[in-house]
């Protein structure tokens, strides 16, 4: 399945098809980057016009070239496509980089178009990016065919938007980061973003994957991709919103996927999941020096009282804890500190740091060697005595010389400890924070980006089941069950659920009087009598409870089927459910990412509150167990007011169940169980329905 | 009540007492900053030693100046302070700025000392800033004594932290914005936030209200200045987490109060709230043109598909809203613009900016120009074209000038149309930028920070309530009951809350089963018996309901006194509970904020969801109505799955009855109702409690 993109990334030769003299074309700006690799490998600049093109002769054709070439970036108007790609595979190329745009983001007969050149490509065993990409460059074989030029670093860069790769670009450059690879995705009529990321997962000078896209092509194939990766996949993303999702729509034509589905999958594949372009940032920057913490408790560290307020606040609004420390190590701190300094955490030099620089780095040590914190967040002022600009003591003098030394006793302590140290600083180019910087310590202006590194960093919250296993979650898919169900009817969608393991209460299907008296006599009463094949049996008074008996069941029969008419009804036992709480557990199948399974605390609840949770099916019982512990109103599992606790594990039993089931029948565009009774003795499955695909 | 602080911020005369040559000293500091307004005032500065201080003779102590000095700062060892304050009084000080820190912030002593000195300064009609303050500036009257230089503009900043006012003062700097007036908080031992609030809201230089505080002294009267200021009040205040409660109090020996109620009385006084440095930022840099949003409806315009999208989903998570456009005015945009460009909205130039700068423009005043939106985010490239280090294009040729003169444009187009636009570019230093910086358009590097800015441009969003009378909510507190109720027991409570028309059922207390049985023929069953006088009544099983008669009362009564032998029981007719909701509705006592209600869903969602909501007490009916739609399930009152809607005016009412009672008792400490049951016709408390304080 994984494709070699040797020929995409590391080409023998290269040619440049619509490479151009006039700043405005992108073929030009293509083939000024190209240029920079010179001697690394052929490189043809090739226009229809001839002549010369950046002083270089320019080919009139790629077969004028006289040598077969490896990789062919196609910047050429859109009516002469389908001829260049021929002209390229004529010639023996590998790998295909469509610049051209006017297809499938235009529309359907856009679409026909560049999937019958994806398919000659294919057939003739090359690779296509694109079209309507911006192009690809590789700094580990020193391969530029992009239209910018991407500072070489670790960070591998898949992106859907040319200008938000560019932003990124601008905003790693400060924090000295840089990329392995961009490609532009296009519209992924061949390579695909799977693809692509699956070979920066094996790529060697790839510490880190970026990806920005709208339309992630096979959602779940993605997400398997990134849950494999072995190393950090981030993903910035929009369709949170109306507006978003149908931008996305008019700009690539996407099948857009609910923001919630998109939540769930980044959370069970262990991707980072970020909505700005800042954001995404600021976790490739904290992930970039490979220092994770190995806990949620964070040191806040101040120069000044203000500043550990607002930060503390930051980290815990993050999610993340800010502990007390214990007297014994608030006595150490004493120690080292002056009497108005505060040791509690925040812990705040008070002024301290103007004294006697070295403070700040002694205070830093003696956090990060502590066993009572996993991160240490430095905040305030730190940075201004050593900057040019700086305040009160400005860089002359022997105070900016004491905190640059400071700097970089800190940056000697951080790789020992293997702690991460993430900076907050009102001065961030300051000598002090770039000699941090050096040895990969996250420093930001904004407290808040901070406390996004210092999240990234973060292990994910604890799985509150008992055997501890971590995140990911990503389940394969079970193989399609091999008999298909026709007409998904109540009893042959309720057996197939038995047959999974989800227990219903006792049922039988009957059509006559004769039927209802002779199932009411297989189980006792309270009986439910429901009306079957009708289109909302609840609404139409279809659903009736507490039958006592077996008389009482009789007289519901006759006066609901004088009402209804019904072809078929269901007897079955009523459950007990005063002390029960109702669960909804549905599966969808999502056009991107296949079944996906919804859990949720059921009726009123579900209406009003909307407290459910998502995650790609099938999900196996101990993270059904995490998702429902996870809901707003997990509380009410656990027994309010002195009532026992429900059997949680049994209910995750049930939606383990449910969405394995779910998840074998692609043929089904919905199944739910709602209700599904939890009790302190068990689950029980009171209703069904699936809708066919 | 309001303070004339003339003295302060325009004194005849200054001194500065402990100025210093020594640059490792604040009285250094502090005078280098006071000589640049030399000449506007007779400035002295003092130092104990004589000599020269930069370069001016210094005095060897007030007296030695030998006429009257105003305004006194007052940077001397801590030891000292009295007597230096004693000296400024002496010289006919009317304001002193005391710089010496060590008093409250240490603890009960310092608090008794400085409290002391206070009440000398006060005897003596002048007034006291700090200690432990960092000085004080006014732009306007050339008054330059703090430690930095705040540049000039509309911003009063009265800050309890001064790192934090640097730091404010770092990122206002870039976006042209200044300060009118700056005050260092200090501890507020004589003049209070309060005092400067009022007084900066009369202030003519001063546009808007910057506050940093961790200790709002008294809280309600700071949330009355600011409503009454009749210019934006921003704040910025930690105190949300645990660990920023404690450190707050570290710092300042503050008196914190819950972030709920903080969050409650800045909304109700109309201060906008912010959590971070850059979030105040923010929001100063949007208010401070002055043009604000009639309605919360914003158009995206981009020349990028991703940052369309990417921006569309910021604004709308901030809660504001991107609508389609009508098909008329999407006609209009597609006459403006080519054909791949997006109108919808996120309106997409797709790339015709780099054809036609002047796209921009248009596209820009179009949408302006349209009654659909109330204000445009411009986001993406803009600005690259004539950024120095742009990317495709770069700055020579006629694109960047062509993108200049279409900044230049927008620019004449934003003031006249009264609308505002907020750009978001990755060129934000870009000439192009600039351009528009000139006219007070509010330009960021980061699109959350755009959004952050059009949410303060917006108004609030819609109050549910029918006579649509808009925030700030604040109501003033009534005068204090004439006649204090003593042990506030049930029944207590109960006529006090009956007599504010808080509608309860018949009820009697009774002391034997004579009288029970004379209180059951005063109203008809089924009754509720209710032990009094005990600490947990429903706990200790003293709440029986549902007692159908008069014997099924008297059984249940000689059970439960024999069980719990209460001194005294209630009788109550029992509510049909069958198609209400329980709600919670309590006023508590805040240290810094005074009564504050809250009002919530009751009975397990209380305890499951915490779905409650807080505001300062009184709330009147309209307001009270507000914070119950605002529930997360409010949709419970309006009758889900069929049921009637529930009167939410008349617990409206009860709640405005219930708030207004308790607030004119501040000798209780808490005082309850829960629960306040709401049925279709009406609301009824059914259970209250006080407790004093």
């Amino acid at each position: 399945m994984r494709r070699d993109l040797t020929a995409l990334f590391d080409p023998a030769s290269v040619a440049v098809l619509g490479a151009s003299d006039d700043p405005a074309k992108y073929g030009h700006a293509i083939a000024v980057q190209a240029l920079r690799a010179n001697g690394r490998r052929p490189l043809h600049l090739v226009n229809r016009r001839g002549g010369t093109v950046l002083g270089r002769t320019a080919a009139t054709s790629l077969g004028a070239i006289g040598e077969p070439v490896e990789l062919v970036v196609v910047s050429v108007p859109q009516a002469g496509f389908e001829d260049a790609v021929d002209e390229a595979l004529a010639c023996g190329a590998r790998a295909i980089v469509a610049i051209t745009a006017g297809f499938a983001e235009l529309g359907a007969a856009g679409l026909v178009r560049q999937q019958a050149v994806a398919d000659r490509v294919r057939a003739a065993g090359a690779l296509l990016v694109g079209p309507n990409c911006l192009g690809v460059a590789d700094n580990t074989t020193e391969l530029f065919l992009a239209s910018d030029r991407f500072a070489p670093g670790g960070i591998a860069l898949l992106s859907q938007s040319g200008n938000l790769a560019l932003e990124l670009q601008l905003r790693l450059a400060p924090q000295g980061l840089g990329f392995s690879r961009f490609v532009s995705l296009g519209n992924q009529a061949d390579v695909t973003l799977v693809d692509l990321v699956a070979d920066c997962a094996r790529h060697e000078g790839t510490r880190a994957i970026a990806v920005y896209a709208e339309d992630f092509g096979d959602g779940r194939a993605f997400a398997e991709a990134a849950a494999r990766a072995g190393k950090p996949v981030v993903l910035l993303t929009a369709g949170r919103g109306d507006a978003s999702a149908r931008s996305a729509k008019s700009h690539t034509g996407a099948l857009t996927t609910s923001g919630d589905v998109v939540i769930a999958a980044c959370r069970d594949a262990g991707i980072e999941l970020t909505r700005t372009p800042r954001e995404l940032a600021c976790v490739l920057g904290a992930l970039d020096a490979g220092r994770r913490a190995r806990g949620r408790r964070v040191a806040v560290f101040t120069d000044g009282g203000g500043h550990g307020s607002i930060a503390a606040d930051a980290v815990e609004s993050a999610g993340l804890a800010v502990p007390e420390l214990s007297a014994p190590l608030q006595a150490d701190l004493a120690d080292l500190l002056w009497r108005q300094s505060a040791v509690g955490n925040p812990v705040d030099l008070a002024g301290m740091g103007e004294q006697d620089p070295m403070s700040y780095a002694r205070t830093v040590r003696a956090l990060l060697d502590s066993d009572e914190v996993d991160a240490v967040l430095l905040t305030g002022y730190f940075g201004g005595y050593a900057a040019a600009e700086g305040g009160l003591g400005g860089a002359e003098g022997a105070l900016g010389a004491g905190e640059l030394a400071a700097a970089e006793a800190i940056a000697d302590a951080v790789p020992a400890s293997g702690k991460p140290l993430v900076v907050q600083s009102m001065y961030p180019s300051s000598p002090s924070c770039q000699a941090l910087r050096a040895v990969g310590i996250p420093v930001h202006e904004a407290v808040e980006d901070a406390a996004r590194a210092l999240v990234a960093l973060a292990p994910s919250p604890a799985p509150a089941t008992e055997s501890g296993a971590p995140c990911p979650a990503l389940q394969p898919l079970p193989p399609v069950a091999a008999e298909p169900v026709g007409d998904p009817d109540y009893h042959v969608t309720r057996r197939l659920l038995e047959t999974a393991g989800v227990p219903f209460p006792p049922a039988r299907e009957i059509r006559s009087e004769d039927e209802l008296r002779a199932a009411a006599r297989e189980f006792s009463g309270p009986y439910v009598l429901k009306a079957l094949h009708l289109l909302h049996k609840s609404d139409a008074g279809g659903v009736v409870l507490r039958l006592a008996d077996e008389e009482a069941l009789v007289a519901a029969h006759r006066s609901m089927h004088a009402r209804l008419g019904a072809p078929s009804y269901s007897v079955e036992a009523m459950a007990d459910l005063s002390d029960g709480v109702e669960l909804i557990v549905g599966v969808n199948q999502d056009p991107r990412f296949g079944p996906v399974a919804m859990v949720g605390l059921g009726g009123v609840l579900t209406e009003v509150l909307g407290d459910v949770a998502f995650a790609l099916a099938p999900v196996t019982a101990e993270h059904a167990e995490r998702l429902l512990r996870g809901l707003r109103s997990a509380a009410l599992l656990d027994g309010v007011r002195g009532r026992p606790a429900l059997d949680v594990g049994a209910a995750a039993q049930a939606v383990a169940a449910i969405t394995a089931a779910a998840a074998a029948r692609p043929e089904f565009a919905e199944l739910e169980v709602n209700p599904l009774l939890v009790t302190p003795r068990g689950a029980l499955a009171l209703d069904s329905r699936a809708v066919p695909a």
